[in-house]
Order: structure tokens, then C-alpha cells, then sequence
């Protein structure tokens, strides 16, 4: 293999660098072969240098980079704060992809492509041409590619109730410094939060739901694991007919996807791990009244469920191979 | 404190005695005020000794030890295996607690009461009465004592498809070695197995749903934890009507249980560990067309998912106080 | 076993309840049979409770309380606080057990006894008869009471250079939220710190050395380790002759102590877990030019390290058995 | 950047690929711009496949390839059984590393080069020149590295003991299923093993210190880690003259390393995971009579400890760069 660095290498810039999605989009577009760091902003951590991908990043203070050094911009600064900042970094003309949830559907914002082209070839298009980009969250990553074949198919009951209980590591919960994410107080333990259908992700599901034309609802429960990162989604689906061979379905529906594996045992953490894929199991439930499917997907939720997914949409806005750079 | 040993101290024998639920049983005999450790038999390990519950405990090899030596005997030997013995130690005059599934309700054997005393005031005197008694599973244990008050009160509807995930911690899954369970295997992994509604515990838990008279049907779907110890089970409830308050529900029905625990926040493995409890909460799900119960419980798998809940049947078929020697 | 609650329980109060060793304190109290819980102070953590040791304890403010309700306070406060709420207590006639580092050998402070019973007579005598007692550092409980006996049977070179390498559990690094602290930043890793002979855990041992009348020097270096308890100290020493059975020797030696426990294998981290004891091993090396000895011991940083030494101090001052409630 | 794959891939091959070692070894091979994978032997796990470095590799019957196809070959067999299949190997044409200590400096085994480039200039032109290369153990890399400058530049007092404390994860035990590597046994734990100077890994570093004419003595003592990967080994060493800035010195002697990081702090496990560094960090002891320094390296046990070193010999071997296809 002999490299040769093509001239024209795209500048892109993060804001929100420090935490741990962005320091994964930091190590990724280290390693792209096209992508080169134009600036990594981190208010707090402002003048630290960390090692990232092979590279030594150093964080800049927000203002103090010009934003239209940038092609790109990802956003990964807190929700709430990042959509102020995808403005100016789209007045000062660079594409966005925002990691928080302030653009995503179901959040009332202005109407901006949602960054997951697995879910069919309108969506992917509507990424392809788009300045502005929202990337998913994490959980709806691992829930709503597991659900949009059966969508797609028409195959969900209408008047189902999907039960979506997720467990993710605790990178997922950010690197604010917090007693209850300490290691003496995770270690050995397992517990659900945002219990009675509450958390935040359920507006970009809901959303994606009823852009399918289904009425069938979701009932969502997240827990926290002690790894550092990994989501598994086990979720069961209500269906109007059954499905004869699941594992047979999801490997036609996803047959041209370079990031959707679908396996006949269930997938595991340690199998996604750095990876930018979702890997899927489905098998038909025994013994129940009306047909029902059992779907476990897995991802991990800094590179497909953030980082990964973001840099797909970078590239498919910057008219690049979707999978450049990017660990399959 | 002043104590005063009883001249009368119950012998009794442990079956089994070297895997984990083995293990727990040799330890809580050995701070039990009433019970005196007549033998442990091992047959792989015979001969071995190891430091429990601060006592040493030499294995025996089975056929060395006179079952007749012991008032109660635990078979904590393998599904399968177990039959043979609790016929034997009950020949030799002995009551036995079965910790194996060959005894459970849905197995076909011969009727023995249940060792689940929360169930009602029915299951503990049915235990109190017995010689025999077949020792819940672990899921079980933590499903079904969190679904028992809403089938006693007749509030899960007739159609109702209750869905449980549980995870568990890795004694759960024995100390044979197995590659699948080495430390460099599991740790920063998470997987579903058992999926399709196959798991051989769905056994007791559908006859259980019989026996309250519900025609519910029930999916579950175990998970194996990166943690040494502890079930959570999340389950969600179809019911016929809302409950306003589902944690006073919950208070009102365990008033009288010392083993139950419902709280408002979900429970969570750290809080149960080593202690002979359920820890409960419930919550009603937002958003859904029916009513629909969320309710979490956590149980240590050895404690009051094996070995706990076996002494406290014990307990009960002796005639002392279901809490003797048990950690609360 | 016939529990008889003695008409006179002790009153004793916990200054600093909501750290860790505070935390495991206030279980201890609540296990104990002759204590009982005057108060538990917590400035951040004012009015919040907590379930510790079966008991549901409510932090006070510090201000709120009276010391003068409690015959002995236990000072959990951090190192430098601590000081000025020991004389308060005092004044208000307590005895003190102080967890801090302020009144420990080698610190400068006024002298009071060094609370390890197990240095010799003259050290558990002292501590009878004190009304302040310094508890020891974890570190050093690990370390010295493992070169205690050699000390005091001459056996160490005056020119030796010891060297003592330490691996805690990450509750010794306290639980206030610390970013490098997150279970997402432990997990998975291992490193050394205060590199260079710092610790301020030496000073002790350098006073306790001086105490034996030792020239010995001690290099000592600290390790974060990723779980949540324990203390492994691997120790070698150089010695002026060959031991030649080297557990016969420590057997000997710590005949009478209840809370010593030598062992032919090495002890490990899951030997010693909440329990109050030092697990011991030591094997002469092979191949030096000069005899010298490895010794490896373990302790729960939080039990013997902190709160359970605490207690079994607490005992001897106020007449009690040493023993008393304390998990051997 | 545009990849050209060179016409001339080289074909190398893995006996003994199930193991960590030999599945990393397949897993590097995969990402290696210049090696083709001609074939993986397993001879308990013939016929199955597994996905390394992304790639499926289908498991051979160790009798069913013709080694002669392959112009290297990795041996990852245990000790003991590789030699035979070095030897064969050879007399297939094939150039050898060898991953087992068979033929380790040390073992009386015929005089192959000991694969360790960094010791020096000399050390890496007998590996260019070599048809066979013994592969160093992984504890042995980590303190060997730590230990040559110091020992060329004639630093180490000739009547040193150096102390070398290593603690290892669980990897380095190997994938054999044995119970005291369950998940349910490691998990929270730490221990010594091999204690008293025992351990087969002593020989080659003994052999190493030989090599460079010292006399100094090495004491070791290894410990079991609750971590998948990576090596801390923590290192005192008694010097004949105190070194003013050790950071300066082991930058100088390791200024054109490509593979070997010297940092201020001292290295964490998560600093060097998955990479094919040894990260070192040194500073003067205080307060010793005599100069002492105190060296913390990192390695990944199965990178730079195993599978890593042996693509970097092979790539020395075969003419390439020393470090094409290694994760630096």
C-alpha cells in the first residue's frame, strides 16, 4: 500500500470536543483518509491537549475559531446550547451535523434531514442534499433500524404496543463528573431509569414512527450497564402476520446496507465495539396468541449510536463513498 | 448482646455443595442460630475444603454422608440429578428443600408445594405443612413476586401479553468452566440468550399464572450481565384498569412481608446484594391506549433467588420464624 | 441463639458519615450489638438518609448536633478538618477514634496512640487506655502489620531497602465527583500514582519504623485498581537471616490476634471482603544473594483499612471485647 | 489518500490461531498492507470460523496445511508443543517467528535471536538476518524495555536487586476454560501468583541482563488484573549515580523508536490498549540512601506484548518498514 495524500483533504471542525462523542469524532476524522481537523472546541477544557486517533488535539475556546474554516461542522455540544451554534457556523457557510437533539424530528425546530440513511433510500437523499443534518440519538439508532424493515413491510400491527428495553454503558451518560457515575458506585450494578415511558428519545421514535404511517406505539425503558460502551435493544413487536424466517427478512431488507449485520444468534457488545454498524437477531416469539417478533440489536453507541453515524452523514453531504474512514 | 446457644441446634445437609447456590447455602447455615451444618457433599470437589460463612466446610462425597444425620436436607444438585436424592434423603427420614426445577409446578412430577411463602397466605401454609418442597427459580422469583399482587387483585387483563426482560449476574450461570464465561470473555459485554421464549423457567411461571386463575400470556427473555451477582427484571403489564398509586398498591399488598421492599426509585442490583429481599417499584407507563404497569425488581440471584429462599422455606417447615439467619 | 439487648447500648456519633468510610462506619454501628447511633454528620449531604447496615440513617448537619450525646465520636472528616472537631468533642467529653491523618505518627501533632492493636502489647494497651486514638491509614494497615513481626524479631536489615507495592480499590480515592473517577475512565485500566516515594501514608510508617527502633527505609508506591474494595500490598524485605518456614513464623507471631490470618497461598482482594481481618502470606525468594522475604497481604480498605479498625478501637477504649461486631 | 495493493501480498501463516495471541495475530494480519493470511490452524477448533480484524477466518486441522505456502510462520503454540512445528515449518521453506518460549534465550534450546528490537542496534540487525526469531514473553517486554537503556549505559549498581511488581490481565492466562478465570471469580479481585521468584518468564530476562553484562539480580512477581488486556509493570532499581532528569534520559535513549513512548505521568493500561507501544514513565526515588529510580511501563499484553512484536519482527524479517501495519 502506498498512500498518497490527495491535495484537496476537507477541513472540518467540532464544537463540544471534550466530551466523549466528540473525542470519538476527533480520533474518527483522524483517521479518515479525507477528512483533516480544521478545530476542536471545549469551553472548560479550552488549551488541553489530548491524544485522539493517533493525533495530539488541542481544544480551542469557542470564540476563538474562525467557523468558516470549516467545510463541516459537527455539533456536539449539549442540547439546548447546540442549535445557536449550528447557526452561526451555518452563517459563516460550513454544513452542519448536529449531534444533540435540538433539530431532530418531534423537537418542534425547523425541519432538517434526520442522519439515518439505513432507513431507505428517500431518507438517504434527503441527506445527500441537505446543509443541515440531526443526527440521531443513540437509543433510536439501535430501536428504529431494528423496526423500519417491519415498517417499511407494513408487517407492525396498528393497533401494536412495541416494547423497546434498551441497557447502555455508561458513556452514554457523559463525562460530567457525578457521584452516581463513579466506578465504586457502577461497578457490579444494573439499573432502569427514565422509567414510565418518559425519556427524551422517544419524540425523534415517535416521529419516525408516524413518518412510516404507523399508529402502533412504543413503549421505551433504558438502563444503564457497567461497561463503557455498548447498547443492546430488546425489543418485541406485535406483527399482522408472521414472518417465517426473520434472520432471511432483515438480511433481504438490509441486502445493499455496508453497516447492518443480521446474524442468527443474538448480537453481543463485544461485537460492535469501535464498529459503525448494527448488528441485528431476530427470531419469532413461541407460544403467544398473536404473532409477535423478538428483536436484540447492538451497537456502540459512540461510533454508529454518534460519532460513527455523524461521520456517515458527513460524507454522503460531502458527496463521498459513505463509508469512508469509518470501521466496519 | 448475650448469646445463649440452643442445646438444640437442627442439623442439616447440604446436596451439591460446591457450586455457587451450594456455596451461599454452606454460608448462611454457618451464621444461621438455629442450624448446624451436618454434612456438604461435593462429588467433583469431595475432599476439598473451603472457608464459608466463616466456617471451614470439607465436601463429602455423597454416597459417604448418612442422609438420616440431617432434619432438612438442600439438594442444590442439577436439574435431573436432584429427583433421585430428595427420594433418598426423604427415605432416610428427612425434609428436603429442592433448589432443582425437577419438583416445580409445570415439571409433571409429583406435587409439592411451591417455596414461594409472598404468593399468599395459602403457598406459606402449604409450605409449612410440607416435607417436601421445590425451591423457586431465580427469574421466577423476581417476576413473579412482582406480578402477584396485580393477579391477586385481578388486575391484569385476560388478553394481556406481559412482557419481562431480566438480566442477570454470572453465578446465575454456575461454576463449570465454560470458555463463554471466562473474565476475558464477558467483561464490557451484555447479550441476550434463551430468546424465542424458550427458557425453561417460563415452566413454574406459566403454571403459577394457572394457579391464580390468569390466562395472561407471558414473553420473557433473559440477559447475561458483566456482574458476579444479582437479577433485574423489567416487566411491563397490560391491565384492565389504571392504578392511581402503584407504589402504595405494592406497600399495601406486602404489608406483612419482610422480604419485600417497593420504593418509588427503581431498585437496583447494589441495593439488594447479599440480602434475602425483592426490592419492587412500579410505574404507570404514559402514553399508551390501555393501561399499562412498568414495574422493576432486583433480587440477589443466590439470595433470595436460590439459597436465601431456600432457608427460608426451611425456615417455615421447621417451625421457626421465616427470618432466622437471614440477611434482610 | 437468644438476643438479649442490653439495657445500656453505647451512644456513638460519626462525624463525616457520608464518605465511604463514614458510610461503611454507620453499618457497622448499626450492626453492632453494644452501639447505637447518636448521630451521623454530613455538611453536603445535610437532611438526605440513607439505608446503611439494615438502618435508615439521616445525615445531620454538623452544627445540629450535640456532642456531648455521644460517649465516643468517630472523625471521618477529610485530613486538616478534622483536627478541630476532635478537641470539640473532647471538650464536650466524648473519646474520639479520628479516621483523619492529623493525629497520626509522624504528622507533628500532639501524640496520641497509633489504633493498631496489633503492633504488640504495648500498643493495644495504649489505646485502652486513651481517650484519642489516631486510626491508621489503609496503606499502612496493609504494610505494617505485615512487617511488624520481622521488625520486632530483629530480622530486618538496617540497611535494608523495602519496597512495598500497594493496589487499592477505587473507594479509597473517596466519592466525591472526580472526573477521573467515572467508572467510563477506570473501567478496563490500572495505574500507579504518587510515583517517587510521596504518599502521605509514609510519614506513619516511617514514625512506626522509628518505633521498632528500625534504619530500615521503605519505598512505597500506590496503584488505583478497578474495583470498588480492597488492598493488596506485595512487600519484599530484605532480611539479616533466612526465615526458614516463613508461615510457621507469622503464624506464631500473631497466635493470639483474631484478626490476622496467614495463609501458604496468596491472598487475594474477594478473601478479605467486608470482613476485618489482614490475610497474610510470605515465602523466602529464590535466587538473591542476600535472604529476602515476599510477604503479600489483603485487606478491605474500607473494613480493617478504616471503619472496622475504627471500631475494634472503639471497643478496646470502651471496655468492650475487641471483637465485638465486627465481621472476622 | 489512494490505496495501489501491491501485486506482491506475502502469504503468512498462524498455527495455534484460537488462542488471544494467535486470533490478534490473524486480526493484525487482516489490517496488514503487505501480508495475505494463507492459512490459521486450531486443531480443538478446526472447521469453525470467527470474524478477526474483519475478516472471517475459517479454523485448519493443523495436519491439513501445507506449510510451504506460507514464506512466514507465526507459531502461537503452547511451550513445549511449538518447537516441533518450528522446526517443521523451516523445513517447509518458511521463515519462523516463534510466540512460545521454546526457544527463548534462557531455554538451552538452540540460539535463535531474541525478538526484541528495541534492545538495540545489534538486536535488530540479528532479527533482519534471522530465519527464526524467538518472540519475547510479555511480562519480559515490559520490563526488559524499561530496563536496557539504564543497563547499556551502565547505570544499574553491579549488587542491585531490582524489583520488578507486574500486574497482567486475564487475557494472559488464556482462553483454556478453567474455573478460577471465570468472570464469577475475577471479577472485583486482585492477587499475586508465582510468588518467590518463580516464574518461567525470569530466564529470558535473567538471559537479557546476561547479555548485557550484568550482575545485578531481578526479582518478580506477577499479579492477576481485572481487565481483558494490558500490562503495568512497576519497576525500582538501584543505580550507581543519580540520574538529573530520567524523562530526558530515556527520551535520548529511545529518540528513534518508532514504538516506544516516554511520558511525565505515569502510563495508564487504557494509554497503550490495542496499540503496539511500550509507554514508560521514570523518576528518582526520595528519600533513599543510595539512588534509586522508580520505572512504570505499559504494554498490551497481546499487542506489543505478543501478536504486535511478532508483526514487527516479521516485518523486519521480510524486509518491510518495521512498522507497516501496526497500530502505533
Amino acid at each position: 500500500m502506498i498512500m498518497h495524500y490527495a491535495v484537496n483533504m476537507i477541513p472540518v471542525g467540532v464544537l463540544g470536543a471534550s466530551g466523549y462523542a466528540g473525542r470519538e469524532l476527533c480520533s474518527l476524522i483522524a483517521r479518515h483518509p479525507r477528512f483533516s481537523l480544521a478545530f476542536a472546541t471545549a469551553n472548560e477544557q479550552r488549551g488541553q491537549s489530548v491524544r485522539l486517533g493517533g493525533e495530539t488535539v488541542t481544544f480551542a475556546a469557542p470564540d476563538d475559531v474562525d467557523l468558516s474554516h470549516a467545510a463541516l461542522v459537527f455539533s456536539a455540544l449539549p442540547h439546548g446550547a447546540s442549535f445557536a451554534w449550528v447557526e452561526r457556523a451555518r452563517a459563516a457557510g460550513a454544513k452542519v451535523v448536529d449531534l444533540s437533539s435540538d433539530l431532530r424530528p418531534g423537537h418542534g425546530a425547523a425541519h432538517v434531514p434526520y442522519g439515518m440513511p439505513e432507513l431507505g433510500a428517500e431518507a438517504r437523499r434527503a441527506i445527500r442534499d441537505a446543509d443541515i443534518v440531526a443526527n440521531p440519538g443513540c437509543y433510536p439508532t439501535s430501536i428504529l433500524l431494528a423496526l423500519a424493515p417491519l415498517l417499511a413491510a407494513d408487517l407492525v400491527r396498528a393497533d401494536a404496543t412495541i416494547i423497546a428495553n434498551s441497557a447502555s454503558g455508561v458513556t452514554g451518560a457523559g463525562n460530567s463528573p457525578k457521584r452516581e457515575l463513579l466506578f465504586a458506585e457502577l461497578s457490579q450494578d444494573f439499573r432502569a431509569y427514565g422509567v414510565g415511558n418518559t425519556h427524551r428519545h422517544l419524540k425523534e421514535m415517535r416521529a419516525t414512527l408516524d413518518a412510516f404511517g404507523s399508529e402502533a406505539e412504543l413503549v421505551f425503558t433504558p438502563h444503564l450497564l457497567p461497561v463503557a460502551r455498548g447498547i443492546l435493544s430488546t425489543i418485541t413487536v406485535p406483527l399482522s402476520e408472521s414472518v417465517a424466517d426473520p434472520s432471511a427478512f432483515y438480511r433481504g431488507a438490509y441486502a445493499t446496507e455496508r453497516f447492518m449485520e443480521v446474524s442468527d444468534a443474538p448480537p453481543t457488545l463485544r461485537d460492535v465495539a469501535h464498529r459503525n454498524v448494527v448488528a441485528l437477531s431476530a427470531t419469532m416469539l413461541a407460544g403467544t396468541r398473536q404473532p409477535m417478533l423478538l428483536v436484540t440489536s447492538a451497537i456502540d453507541n459512540l461510533v454508529k449510536g454518534a460519532a460513527g453515524q455523524a461521520v456517515q452523514n458527513a460524507n454522503l453531504m460531502l458527496g463521498l463513498d459513505e463509508c469512508t474512514g469509518l470501521p466496519a
